[in-house]
């Protein structure tokens, strides 16, 4: 029996993940962050997938400390989003949708979660290619933070049972990804990437451009429903 | 002007590195974690040694996660804490007070804290010598830890300031730091150390023991009561 913790927000990149592990035979364990962003419209799409995979414990994790340190479009109606960036805008610098440190938070409750259950690997579906210049999503971040849990977990350093960040998109395109999500019969119209968090997708934000960028050069047709369609 | 993030418990150990930090003029930006521990007490403290310092925002995070995913006698009463143990015993093995990732956790919101409010430096008091065996205090955690920022932040990668962790005293007996928190004339009477969590401290806890054998080998008698005294 192997477990595994998922990092699920409820958009594409984590859910394609998800069903990626499932396929490798691992029990889900999902975990999810409601941290205030702007599109905690992700957080009950998160439960849904869950409930589609039938998945172990679905840890929801309430975090109201980034709404209350601020500083990010994303946790903060005060800053505005960035709309209808180009490619090139979006592959520039790290915009203003930074949360600061995000993936070393969320890494860090995932690492906490996965000692709890005795999981053997944590998925996270960070990208390095068709992503918005995160510096947590790098392969480097991912690196080195294998080392802190080789050093810093009981599982790890007494228990000997090696417990392992995988990431199966980190090198892939936003087409592979979605190629990869039809292949695994992941739930795609389940998820949601839109920033603004409404039911109908913007369409403009990087997120959306970024996601209708991967089903358009994949050759495919996106499930989900957006405003100007 | 330098900014820095101190991981304040309520705790001897991160008050003496509190007041060393405004002993190097820091401006000291205390966050302390309310995670579901036995000890809760020591978040009171906490608020009253950050008053006495006069510090800037004391951020106070909730995280009801650790009680959630339990496993630990520090978070659950239905494990008991292991009372009167040797020296030999506390340095032997990690025991039920395991929290797991603590330190991975903490420091994360510590590094988010420190983005938003532009830190150059995170202080933790963590020790390899007198402590109780946990795997993310030692050295090797830390070294891996910096890796970590400096991949992952933004701070780090695009703005180009080093955002440092510093343990003052990861290699000091807890005599000494009894003795450093004399020199720096910290409010050691408003620190708590007891895994049990009241006013008066058990005294046979392993951090009551460690804390007791600190200030007998400096030669000081600890401000704090105790119950057996």
């Amino acid at each position: 029996m192997k477990n595994a913790v998922i990092i699920l927000s409820g958009g594409m990149d984590s859910t394609v993940c998800m069903a990626y592990a499932g396929s490798r035979e691992y029990n889900l364990y999902p975990i999810t962050f409601n941290y205030g962003q702007r599109h905690a419209y992700e957080v009950g799409q998160a439960k849904k997938i869950a409930s589609y995979f039938q998945s172990n414990r679905h840890l929801v994790v309430d975090l109201a400390f980034f709404r209350e340190i601020g500083g990010s479009a994303l946790t903060s109606e005060a800053i505005e989003l960035p709309l209808n960036r180009t490619e090139k805008e979006i592959g520039s610098g790290i915009p203003i949708t930074y949360v600061p440190f995000r993936n070393g938070v969320f890494l860090s409750l995932a690492v906490a979660y996965a000692e709890a259950v005795k999981a053997q690997a944590i998925f996270i579906g960070v990208n390095a290619l068709d992503y918005s210049g995160y510096p947590d999503c790098r392969p480097e971040f991912i690196e080195a933070y294998q080392t802190v849990i080789d050093a810093g977990t009981k599982q790890a350093s007494e228990d000997k049972q090696k417990l392992q960040i995988i990431t199966p998109l980190l090198y892939k395109t936003k087409a592979e990804i979605v190629k990869m999500g039809m292949d695994l019969a992941a739930p795609l119209q389940l998820t949601t990437s839109c920033y603004r968090g409404e039911e109908l997708a913007c369409g403009r934000c990087d997120s959306c451009l970024l996601r209708l960028k991967g089903f358009s050069e994949a050759g495919f047709i996106d499930p989900i429903s957006y405003e100007s369609y």
